[in-house]
């Protein structure tokens, strides 16, 4: 059977570990630590740094693919490996634009491909000029290095904006500005494509955000007209095609009165996809590692009606309880709810998990979905709420 | 988050695994060797002998469950660890009835469970006897230690049977007999239960063996009769309430004529559970953690009308095309088909991996997945036969 090298310890990698094991692929992974999410349940783990060629090299070898739970790789490391024969999956050249912000924007652009009004920010006087284009409706992006949120920001007059631009300049964050869209929602489309060149589509998901930070994921997105979810499904497998991704791809989508725009590209397992562990004939881990192998792809059809994902974020602080005991109450309450954990450290904000609850009505999952993640968080239910309403 | 110690190395603590990570439940196994199938999956595992006090007081060592992925661990040392305040589940007084078929019999006969005709059998002159007594129909077992139908005899005249239990006898093979049941077909029932005393019961299924293996399952059991339905989920709870069992508990049975039989009792994860992994929103796997952990019980509702397992066993001899390959070929026919691979050396006879299919009718989950097994298997599809017909 093959083997996988993954680089990277988050969750992502561990959760790619369960669908390995039941494929019977060998696997092994490059961590930073040996008690990080994945390599506490990888049996092959070596540890070291993605930056570092060396180690990037011994990983590699003999692998019969190498993937990413994470878009840091130096795209100059992944091309000595490609060069050496090795088959890094997705490349560097469609990875750059999960990496880079700005070049995302100018490349779908290019594609002509619906984004927000962009602009490479440079100077103070960049971020004016912008200011004035789009009346004040500025977003304002770390073109590389962002995640949940971090690197993104919305100054909310043209003095806070030029001086945060000075700031983060200063601090050589690479930085553009694109418009500030009031969408009525954000969705997201998943695909994968192998080497091959075939291509499978997940339905379109909605997805919440929290202060940047994706929250919940709806799959299928609530009373999607039809014509739109075609639109971004074909958007999506296009996008797959023209940048030659491999793996799973997840476009980021802003719904604003009936149109769709592009927010951002990741280029492997997202967070929007982590109910098709529950809800769907393959999980996105799956496929993944499928698509990775150039291997055929598998069904996407749901095994639900509707699927609800609830992330558990590290809230403010630990609340007494164990959070084994937490998982215990959930699971008596609920004995439909799937639980994943990610064996984190706690800090507040942190993805340390997330449910799954798979039901025939949206409000059925939702409800239960909400409840079962605000009790793993704060060792509350949340029912009082509506109790009292 | 609590830590599980699992004794025995085969595809069924591999797969505890999996489930493991996703709950983040923290696992160690006792294996035999690094290169058996469970040990390629665990982060941390410990080499020894499951016969040896000192190799299981090291496993059990913290950890706040010890099971197993098999029935051969000394009563005795399980009880030593238990003295010294492990939770070991299940308990040996509820394991010698999955251990021992001679004590199950007689405990099920108590409690006023259907069973065949049997009797103990310690010398020719008894199996003699047992012959008379039920008219030829003879099935001699060691009471011990038999698996896949090692174990299982029948005899087809009195002196081959005088014959076979002598020379049985002779090698300290411990022995019985009991009435050959001409049996319309087997089935299952699968339940688990905690500490505590919750049972929760998986949907009936139908199983089909050759030579002994347990080789497909169908869940639910095609047109079984709503009240032997009950009758078998009944049985099942209350076998696993009187025996005091702990995890996940499989009543294989005989249905003829309208009635039902107890053939043997698994304390642990069973073949013909396999299916939940795959139709079902909660898998015997995980059922059996939370079980082994006094942790509530997950929801036994299935996610597919029906859902066939078949196992891939090792041929007579190992097709030329790489097994990698004939997955990558089942892909490519079948989206819908979950392959589930042990890691296991070819051996024939093995059980190296088994296909689930979900669908809406029997017809076509059995179809897809007998044709998916047998590619698997032996790299040709079964098809032609059907197209010939
Ligand atoms: N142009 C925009 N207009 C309005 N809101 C935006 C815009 N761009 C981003 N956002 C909001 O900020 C969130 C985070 O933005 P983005 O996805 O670009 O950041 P990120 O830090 O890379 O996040 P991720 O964790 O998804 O990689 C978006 O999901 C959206 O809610
Ligand atoms: N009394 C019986 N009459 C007819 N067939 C029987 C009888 N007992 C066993 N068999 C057949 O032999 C098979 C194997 O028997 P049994 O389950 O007792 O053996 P085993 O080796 O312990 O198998 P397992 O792998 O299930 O533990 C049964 O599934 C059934 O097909
Ligand atoms: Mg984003
Ligand atoms: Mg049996």
């Amino acid at each position: 059977m093959p083997v996988v090298a993954v680089v990277g310890d988050g969750q992502l990698a561990r959760m790619m570990q369960t669908e390995a094991i039941e494929l019977g692929i060998e696997t092994r992974v490059l961590a930073g630590a040996p008690d990080e999410s994945a390599a506490q349940v990888f049996g092959d783990v070596r540890i070291g740094d993605y930056t570092d060629l060396a180690d990037l090299k011994a990983i590699a070898e003999g692998a019969d693919a190498v993937t990413f739970d994470h878009e840091h790789v130096p795209n100059e490391f992944a091309q000595t490996l490609i060069d050496a024969g090795v088959a890094v999956e997705p490349r560097p050249e469609a990875l750059i634009f999960a990496q880079d912000k700005l070049e995302q924007r100018r490349r779908l652009a290019d594609l002509g491909a619906p984004v927000p009004e962009f602009a490479p920010i440079t100077s103070p006087a960049d971020a004016q000029a912008f200011w004035h284009q789009v009346d004040g409706a500025v977003c304002l992006k770390a073109t590389r290095g962002g995640y949940d949120g971090h690197g993104v920001w919305f100054p909310s007059s043209e003095s806070e904006c030029s001086e945060l631009v000075a700031d983060l300049l200063d601090r050589d964050v690479p930085l553009m500005a694109e418009r500030k869209i009031a969408f009525d929602r954000e969705l997201s489309a998943m695909v994968a494509r192998n080497r091959s060149g075939e291509v499978a589509a997940w339905p379109v998901v909605e997805s919440q955000q929290d202060d940047g930070i994706c929250r919940v994921a709806i799959s299928p997105a609530p009373e999607l007209d039809d014509e739109i979810a075609r639109e971004c499904r074909d958007l999506a497998c296009r996008i797959a095609e023209e940048l030659d991704v491999t793996g799973v791809l997840a476009v980021e989508l802003f719904e604003a009165g009936g149109k769709i725009q592009v927010n951002e590209l990741a280029m492997r397992p997202h967070n929007t996809g982590h109910w098709t562990q529950d809800g769907c004939v393959t999980s996105q881990f799956e496929q993944h590692l499928r698509a990775v192998l150039d291997w055929p792809l598998g069904s996407t059809a749901p095994t639900a009606p509707v699927t609800v994902m609830v992330n558990t974020l590290g809230g403010e602080q630990q609340p007494e309880m164990p959070v084994a005991e937490r998982v215990a109450e959930v699971m008596r309450r609920y004995p439909q709810v799937k639980v994943h954990l990610y064996g984190k450290t706690y800090r507040a904000g942190r993805k340390m998990g997330h449910v799954n609850v798979a039901a025939d009505t949206l409000e059925e999952a939702l409800a239960v979905a909400e409840d079962a993640a605000h009790f793993i968080v704060n060792a509350a239910w949340l029912e009082r709420r509506a109790e009292g309403e």
